[in-house]
């Protein structure tokens, strides 16, 4: 089973690397870029069988390890 | 118009980022978890009206920017 985790800042909080990623953006003569934002995608192959008991452990992943839940926002998608 | 860019590391080439994260959650007792991969994912907002030509420009941006293409992949979803 296959677990995809996204992991953003949430809004409200400066994305410097998105900022940073729209400006080299616009410097290279894109301009119709609005907003960028940059996160971190996780791919995680897991042992499980079934679908729900393997979101339940991932959603315990990102709280405990890969998300910092004071400024970031986590989504997970489960493909069998 | 959406673009969403997921870049990862290509097949062979060792993620050193998603080994530790692995390491570290089996460490937190996460034991079955196979295998990890972590990439970027950048969210772009465009002034753009025609889906292909999105697409189009959002890819020479991950060829000129985005995306080390010597070791990284990347996809492109564009969302309306």
């Amino acid at each position: 089973m296959k677990a995809i985790v996204n992991v953003f800042l949430k809004n409200g909080v400066l994305d410097s690397q998105g900022k940073a990623v729209q400006h080299a953006l616009s410097g290279h003569g894109f301009e119709t870029v609005k907003d960028v934002r940059v996160g971190k995608q996780i791919i995680i192959e897991m042992n499980e069988n079934d679908a729900d008991a393997a979101k339940e452990k991932v959603a315990h992943m990102c709280e405990e390890l890969l998300a910092n839940t004071v400024i970031e926002d986590y989504e997970i998608e489960i493909q069998a």
